[in-house]
């Protein structure tokens, strides 16, 4: 039997879900899938650098269970979220003649669920898929809540498709072997659930980050936690159309500077959402909403953590900020011209602002650049 | 005030719509929009088949109603269906700076709904979209019901989403420019209304065929009365899980046609279904299920029409059997390896029977290759 830690029911009516949380859920998985999902087969998508030390833990529990499936490996890195690569993935669906009933394994972290979640809800007009989120980030944001897509030159996820799992597989051990730099990473993600609206769970976290860092039990409830809350979230507003953009805090930002430095190596995303997140509190605490001190606690924690937290930090030059604004402008949680910001007035206090000023936000991070 | 001569309302929930049907909305399209979507800018998607004709009096009409407005005018037919394409259109919305509120315009004919509607359907994950359908085909079947794709090199359709239009605009003016082919091939699919669950209709055609080309008031009848037909199918069955289906009466065989044809002009669409619908009904004659003279009769008004009935009236040399068994087998009307076939019991008796005997098919086939 499958070793479960943690279950969060993502209760979507006829699109529920479960997220399961537990030591050893790939190898378990063609056990789950078989149980669940009778009479299927299977096309596994992952990337070259997930494919070596985990897709052999898949297929051996797919084999042993006697699942049939496919395989389609893709290039590591943001850029293979493309229009080439999805392409290549619905095409690999087809070839591989799996029909509208069968299913999709999104076997990795955030690209390779958000690209293989897009090619299933396009492939034969939808097909069913199933998340195995193999990176922290992936686990607590990426895989649950069903928006998938790819990159434009435009931007980030500017074309996609709402399209949930019907079952999440988050493998704690698979984290073992992540690098540092993408824990941390997925780390800024965590945070941002207690800073939008629960102030005792980054409290836990100032008192938690250590073992969650190396592998207690702290870090499956920390997991578990940010499903819970993404849950939570997702259920009130599965479309985006209200509450949901509150789990943008620190991405207007973040987004703008990861298309600044080419989504490359030299910023990842969740590091993109730690600035993001800081400059958010600034910039709150700048217009008079929220108090210095919680700035000072955010961007602390989250340096403790190893992650960056300054324009200053990120590697190499960054463009002009008109270059900045154009892509804060193009970000996709604008509305009718007016900048939406999420801003804060502290610590789990976060809303959604829609009359950003343009030019209080040029203003600020003028300012920041010179630090 | 916009002539109105039908309004078919799509009762699904809070994707409900209209379809207006009446001889000058798209000159009125502007004054309608104005009025039913305050505040909107628009991307028009047409082709350019279509643009010398249509789109000086769509444009006029929103510079009338003082509407904004980008243009993408793309090739014409039905190789336009394709990935290339698709980013095309949705990096073309986006260079328009086009929100999520904001109005794709579908100007065109299947193929023009079919990929507009999907770019809108991914753009952003999920833009509104409006269809002027400018053929009889688009106005009758592919405007409505919220399917829309592209092609994959493996078949027709196999890429896509189901996302509903805010509303449809059927110009009856439009029709009287299309190519006298294309009007039959467009017929093919009203005249699928009848055979499929409307014997009264079928012979309300057959009492009608001649207005309805020569372009009377039948005209206007016929239009509605198919897409009250489908929107009462599509209501009952959005996703094509059951009933649905029967829509495609014609389809599986049609479509294997079209793809042995290369999706050229050798065989149109509504061609295509033309002769697979008298393929389906002889073939429910050679299984026993329907009478021989209903074969004849459906032939015989198809013929009337001006469209192919045969394989022999496809121009040029077909594939071998093998091949088109093997586009049957890829088409995606596919379920666990049995073939799923709209048969037919007579002249408004289609149903779904899915375990079809492939080999049945292919000795049908063969036989009709002979003829």
């Amino acid at each position: 039997m499958a070793q479960i830690d943690h279950t969060v029911h993502v209760a979507l009516g006829e699109r529920a879900y479960d997220i399961l949380i537990g030591p050893k859920l790939i190898e378990e998985a063609g056990a789950i899938l078989a149980e669940k999902f009778p009479g299927r087969r299977y096309g596994i998508v992952t990337d070259e650098m997930v494919a070596g030390a985990q897709l052999p833990r898949l297929t051996a529990g797919l084999d042993a269970a006697g699942l049939s499936y496919d395989t389609i490996v893709l290039p590591a890195g943001e850029s293979t979220k493309s229009y080439g690569m999805l392409e290549k993935v619905v095409e690999g669906l087809l070839s591989a003649k799996l029909e509208r009933g069968d299913l999709v394994i999104a076997l990795g972290g955030g690209v390779v669920g958000d690209l293989a979640g897009f090619a299933a809800a396009v492939t034969r007009r939808g097909m069913d898929f199933v998340q195995v989120p193999t990176s922290l980030l992936a686990q607590v944001d990426s895989s649950v809540g069903g928006k998938t897509g790819i990159n434009s030159p435009h931007g980030k996820n500017l074309v996609g498709a709402f399209h949930q799992p019907k079952l999440v597989l988050a493998d704690l051990s698979a984290l073992d072997t992540l690098d540092p730099r993408q824990f941390a990473a997925g780390y800024a993600e965590v945070v941002k659930y207690g800073l939008i609206d629960d102030p005792e769970f980054f409290e836990w976290l100032e008192a938690n980050r250590v073992e969650i860092f190396s592998g207690g039990p702290a870090r499956g409830e920390a997991i578990a936690r940010c499903c819970a809350h993404k849950a939570r979230v997702v259920i009130a507003d599965e479309k985006e159309t209200g509450v949901r953009a509150l789990l943008n805090l620190g991405h207007t930002f973040g987004h703008a500077l990861e298309k600044d430095t080419g989504y490359s190596s030299r910023l990842l995303h969740g590091e993109g959402v730690a600035i993001g997140m800081v400059l958010a509190h600034g910039f709150s605490n700048r217009l008079g909403l929220a108090p210095g001190q919680d700035s000072g606690r955010v961007a602390a924690h989250l340096q403790a953590a190893g992650l960056p937290t300054r324009l200053a930090d990120i590697p190499g030059e960054l463009g002009s900020t008109d270059e900045l604004m154009a892509a804060i402008a193009q970000d996709k949680k604008v509305s009718r011209g007016a900048l939406t910001f999420i801003l804060t007035r502290g610590i789990g206090q976060a809303f959604i602002e829609r009359q950003v000023d343009p030019q209080a936000v040029r203003a600020f991070l003028e300012e920041m650049r010179a630090k």
